[in-house]
């Protein structure tokens, strides 16, 4: 028999009809011949309801306090939905992260899964229970409860499939699945039937946050596919699994467009051991998270250094490079905000030669300014002006032929 | 170092200010020299609306999935009450029912505490924490997270108390003790500084809800004393304890009224075996709570049966009984609504003669009619007009003297 996990996300049980809808695809999915393991979030609102709660108690809550208080959200959506289960005459029980198995280190608001102990699931699913696990949460060997960061019922779903040897994961959210470019931006955009982790990994990087980067990364650790689906719809949505020899024919996967980013660049920097250092721990220590970094070749012993950041930490980041610039006798600190990152992302790069020749050069075209360039090995990424974005994924969409990408790869 | 358990209600911890309040009174508790346990109850409303959730999912939720729901009420208390004292600067930790060690049968919504180890409670004193634990929840011994009903708060805190052989227990309430009658209806009324268990649970029986019958039977079985007192105030409150010789001094302890009642007789019963059981067999199976039960003296054969139920309950009640007394041959059902109930209390009672004279005299001058009465070993509960009720009590109260009671006891 086959089985399957099914993980909800906050809005999929957002409120009691939702939350009916949830129980009955999971009766169906069961009717369907399927042993059914549902993974859980908290309803939307509730995390951040006790976040709230929390700040007006303390500026700097106890991280083991927090964990307690948030798992609560995960431990009321399960038994609601296992309730709505029962409701429809199916059987259904509820578990926590501990019941279930989920043994995380003691790293507290952040946990990571040490192993999970899947015995009692088995057994409840062998007297066809629907299984409901909270998402989000485990517990320490000493029995403390811990929570897994966000995103983190993503990473309870991939972890259970694993551990359970699942013939399939899906993850249900409020988007369709993966598609080769915001369908918003770009009208004729595609929705993917397969990705590659690592492709699924810099699509989220970029800005394309369908799923977070750490239940990817576990996924692809532990060669776990699922599939990004809606749970609005019965539509099919995207299989993300490692890469097969045949994914590599399309050159590029899919197109993410990063906004409202700012782009710094501090000038004539003394091409010494250290400068760079100084410049990103002093970023980092007020918790601005940086994106792209760029240091150009050495002239004369100096050099530029160009990162980008979300341009709401703009005003804080010039604060506090203005001091780092002269410590390190560095020439000059110019930064412009309201830029976008566009990314051409997929793993056919390796093999197919010219690509960032095709994507400079329809820009170019298209007298789209690029500021700022930087690569990985399956991913190109640049910096334009914001104004330019839209149009600047549009044009690049086409070029790649996305929006016939599954029907017919391009050869590079 | 004296140990003290600490138990917050609903409204004590109703919102964050009123959360620090809490903590602050734990820290100043732990500062004058004892270790301190906490008990707290969900934040209030947080339980109704978790009920409501569930009736909007099914008309009759699994009993095991409502304790795992009803569970994180308590358990996001816990941890906000923690970090609210972490806040200032003292060592608090948070416990669920299974953490601190409450062992429950496997009765879901309404579990009895098996056992309490409080091995781990005990560890963490010693360590210098204010120990936080969630009230009204426990564990089976297969792990089963269980509740303990309504009122259940109050339990885990006496059994805590009894387990931890503390030094005293306080009852956090919003209001300040258990009073001789409700001050609203009689100005004059005291505060009681102590009262025998078994006169708290006749006035909890009598409409004076400062504590279920529940928490109250529990400690008194256990011998553990307690104090009820306001979490809005610093006054002392009233200390429920064991029975003292001296305490039956005092004849009448306290008066309590109970309004919107509603009068039921049948008469004309025939005096057979079985007639009472189908009467309250008939309304009992609609859940409708039967308090008062009177049957008179057999007169040819024939019995009148008389019981009061809360007004609310009177037209379901009318419509079962209809058939009931055609049934059992009976001649008549006669119901009045508007009725109240007025109890005297009092260990005293058993050594004191004449009390019932004197309070059937005092309401005979008052002219109030009495329509049915009843006593126990230390309590006369009268039925009177609704309209009469006010007046009733603050008669009553001054024949017994019960202004000046404390401070000079009335020889019966």
């Amino acid at each position: 028999m086959r089985l399957i996990v099914q993980k909800y996300g906050g809005t999929s049980v957002g409120g009691s009809e939702r939350i009916l809808k949830v129980a009955e695809r999971l009766v169906e999915t069961q009717q369907s011949g399927c042993r059914v393991v549902a993974v859980v979030s908290a309803m939307a609102g509730v995390t951040d309801g006790l976040i709230k709660l929390a700040g007006e108690l303390s500026p700097k809550p106890s991280e083991r306090e927090m964990d307690v208080l948030l798992a609560t959200g995960e431990q009321a959506a399960m038994a609601l939905v296992a309730m709505a289960v029962n409701a429809l005459g199916a059987k259904a029980i509820s578990l926590t992260g501990a019941q279930a198995g989920v043994l995380t280190d003691r790293i507290h608001t952040k946990a990571k899964i040490a192993n999970i102990s899947p015995k009692q699931i088995h057994e409840l699913l062998q007297d066809d229970y629907i299984v409901v696990v909270a998402g989000f949460q485990g517990q320490t060997a000493e029995g403390e409860t811990t929570t897994l960061g966000r995103g983190g019922s993503d990473l309870t779903a991939i972890a259970l499939a694993g551990a359970l040897n699942a013939d399939a994961c899906q993850i249900y959210t409020d988007v369709d699945g993966v598609f080769t470019c915001d369908p918003r931006v770009v009208p004729d955009a595609l929705k993917l039937e397969e990705i590659a982790y690592d492709e699924l990994l810099e699509m989220a990087g970029a800005g394309s946050k369908v799923m977070q980067s750490r239940a990817v990364e576990f996924a692809k650790k532990f060669g776990v596919p699922f599939e990004v689906r809606s749970s609005f719809n019965p539509n099919s949505g995207t299989v993300a699994r490692e890469e097969t020899a045949n994914m590599e024919d399309v050159v590029i996967r899919g197109i993410s467009v990063e906004r409202k980013q700012a782009k710094v660049t501090v000038s004539g920097v003394p091409d010494v051991p250290g400068s760079a250092s100084r410049i990103f721990s002093a970023v980092s220590a007020a918790n601005i998270s940086v994106d792209m970094i760029v240091q150009n070749a050495s002239d004369r012993n100096l050099t530029d250094i160009s990162f980008t950041i979300h341009e709401a930490d703009l005003p804080r980041a010039e604060e506090l490079l203005a001091g780092v610039v002269n410590e390190i006798g560095a020439k000059r600190l110019s930064t412009e905000s309201g830029v976008a990152k566009l990314s051409v992302v997929g793993i056919g790069m390796r093999s197919h030669s010219g690509v960032a020749t095709r994507l400079f050069d329809c820009l170019g075209r298209s007298e789209i300014n690029i500021q700022l360039i930087s690569t990985s090995e399956i991913k190109i990424a640049v910096v334009i002006d914001g104004a330019d974005a839209d149009r600047a994924a549009q044009v690049t969409h086409e070029t790649f032929g996305l929006s016939k990408a599954i029907a017919a790869p391009i050869s590079g």
